[in-house]
């Protein structure tokens, strides 16, 4: 629309989800409003982030330590490992406070059709994890959807002879909703009353 | 959250208009999970486009060109002269292809209690274009807001000696709206039935 670079901005900005033609256009526009330097640190602030960033070797969260603050942290309890779909939920389970072992990323769900098997989420390193660390109990903090339940089944036939006690959240989680939605509380009572997955 | 440098990503997000904590914690999140060369490509988008992009120093649109392509476009008629809000209002009109005339970017309405007086509408520039050019139809395209109104009333009190025919847009547009959440065919129809302030 109005020059290249800017074309070129709107398009990058749609990479983002839920930011469409107009929303990009936007945003752009008022990136160009902002006071130049303001401006230019949102862009430098991304590059530094995506620079400083990895995946952790030993939990698969986002850092920019090695290893993570999490599995650095001695004042976590080694004996619970919490199974997370992404980065996000690390935080999400952080903000209940209720929680105080380790973190292991899964970055995907089970989803055959989809192309994403045990090597997309990164089921190998979960098992090198365990074999380098004497878990106790094993929580599934996913998501109760299709492709949650689908890689709590595959974990707990996997794993169940290797792991003493494997534990799923509570579903006082909605089936089939979004465990992004579900309120500090809510999550709090579905950890609070986590169950063996062998009740 | 995760660290300084992710912390700092999320507060820079929150300078765009309707992003909040959890939306950019969302879209750094994205970020940091896109490749790598394609996520550094957004921030390097984003910087240079604010360095490249300035306001045409003739009417007053962001620009990466000095003048912009409507200034230097000789097939634009001279003497129509459209005087828009914000430069995106300027896509606005472009997309009904109703208009062949030149633009002039306010960048504010007039908002006393603001402090947004004439010369945050750069109503000394419009002053100096009308000087420039001989425009005979100066055509007010603002919402109708209370401070559309404003403007549009100033304008033609300062101007109304100056200019032969001052236009406003019809309002088919509903009074009080926001002039962006406008069809392309009911702006069109504003254009079309544009009629003299003197009315």
């Amino acid at each position: 629309m109005l020059s290249e670079s800017f074309d070129d901005l709107v398009s990058n900005l749609k990479k983002f989800p839920g930011i469409g033609e107009k929303t990009a256009t936007r945003l752009a526009l008022h990136l160009l409003k902002l006071p130049k330097d303001e401006a230019r640190k949102i862009g430098e602030s991304m590059i530094t982030a995506v620079n400083s960033f990895d995946h952790c070797p030993i939990c698969n969260i986002l850092t920019d330590e090695k290893p993570c603050t999490f599995c650095k942290d001695e004042m976590r309890s080694e004996s619970l490992l919490c199974v997370v779909e992404s980065t996000q939920d690390v935080f999400l389970v952080e903000n209940t406070h209720e929680y105080k072992g380790k973190y292991f990323v899964l970055g995907n769900l089970l989803s055959p059709m989809d192309g994403i098997g045990p090597a997309e989420i990164h089921f190998p390193l979960l098992i090198h994890y365990l074999n380098d660390h004497k878990v106790e109990e094993l929580i599934l903090a996913l998501s109760p959807s299709v492709e949650g339940e689908t890689t709590i089944n595959f974990i707990v036939e996997q794993l169940k002879d290797k792991v003493n006690n494997i534990t799923r959240l509570s579903t006082g989680l909605p089936f089939g909703g979004d465990m992004e939605y579900a309120t500090s509380k809510t999550l709090a009572t579905a950890l609070q009353r986590r169950y063996s997955v062998e009740d």
